[in-house]
């Protein structure tokens, strides 16, 4: 293909406000209703200048998908590097998990749309997350911090528990109280679940979900070393 | 809403027949392309007949999520049934999960396609799965076969559990080598993730899910009473 990689710094801006955009237009209106032209009016940018960069309404969504895969991979890399030991680099790397999710909930959207629109896209997003966490965990279990454990199934459960605290929590929010989701689910069940970008785990539950965890992984250590 | 409530067993019949069809439309087109005259002609019903039972498509849609999230519950449950600690009762209800998501792959397809259709939808979906296995941990950690853990928290993050690894090696099957993800994802990434129906969770995979999640629940007891 002959579109997709700018020369300039200023090349570079522009496609990465149009990216800026489509993460917007793809999470509000999704990506059958999403146009070029909107997400270049988004962008406040050309429709002519938009195929500079990218070939097709599909070729952006894949380079979104990349954008945010890369992006939350490395505010869980960068949190976790600060930690001495695997259960503090779970809690740090959840907690940066969290925060991305509340800071771009279009994550769990498009992501999730890609399972229609781009399989492969889907597939790459999950497949290179748990790459990145088999390593670390089987370094841990070497150091003898964590059990034996086969770090491929620990890593995709992991991902897993990550993905429905996230979703229950950050997304939907609290207004769905503890042990009485029965008879409160209905109450938020119409809201729109992507109007929220803010909330967060209630520290109760970010606790309760790292007891899992540890015990999970059988962890040798308990300790927590905070960074400032 | 005038529709929806056939008096008769034919009635009934027929109204079956519709969401039977629906599940097979929905997940092989999607919601967008999926018109009732589709669903019609796959039930071989006449579209006049679909509005006796149906007033829209948003409306039969909507059933299905629900008949999948009662059939998948309804499965796990009698699974759990048949066991008499909470390890074994996880142990049936994970392998019944896996076994419906194998016969009926619409499921995931369908309920992350409610996350745009059908928000309210989606949510009813989780929340139902979990306030019933809600009940199974407390009264699980009430007679001290798990630990303490908050029953909700833990309730998520097994469906986390369950979900990511039914997508990974149930629909996507096997053909990812256990530690070499990153190596191979590329090869399968652009295969349709929904084209499987039939794979199974292997062996070694089952065993070590169930590894983390006896470690999560701090489970008191590790032997497995099979029932035939």
């Amino acid at each position: 293909m002959s579109a997709g990689l700018p020369r300039t710094a200023r090349g570079l801006a522009t496609k990465s406000k149009l990216i800026e955009a489509a993460e917007r237009v793809f999470s509000r209106v999704g990506y059958a209703d999403a146009s070029i032209s909107r997400i270049t009016d988004a962008a406040g940018i050309g429709q002519g200048t938009f195929y500079l960069y990218f070939d097709s309404k599909l070729q952006i969504f894949n380079e979104l998908v990349e954008d945010l895969n890369h992006r939350v991979r490395l505010a869980m890399s960068e949190a976790s590097a600060a930690t001495d030991n695997r259960i503090d680099s779970e809690r740090a790397g959840f907690r940066a998990f969290f925060q991305f999710t509340a800071d771009h909930p279009a994550l769990y959207r498009v992501i999730r749309e890609a399972e229609f629109v781009s399989p492969g896209a889907l597939r790459l997003h999950y497949t290179r997350i748990v790459e990145g966490y088999i390593a670390g965990l089987r370094a841990a279990g070497a150091a003898g911090q964590i059990s034996d454990i086969d770090p491929t199934v620990a890593a995709w459960a992991l991902m897993g528990v990550g993905e429905m605290i996230g979703m229950r929590w950050v997304l939907w929010g609290d207004e769905i109280g503890g042990d009485e989701v029965a008879g409160n689910a209905v109450a938020g069940a119409d809201s729109d679940p992507f109007a929220s970008g803010t909330r967060a785990v209630p520290e109760h539950v970010f606790e309760q979900m790292m007891r899992f965890i540890e015990g999970a992984l059988g962890a040798t250590s308990h300790v927590e070393t905070r960074k400032p």
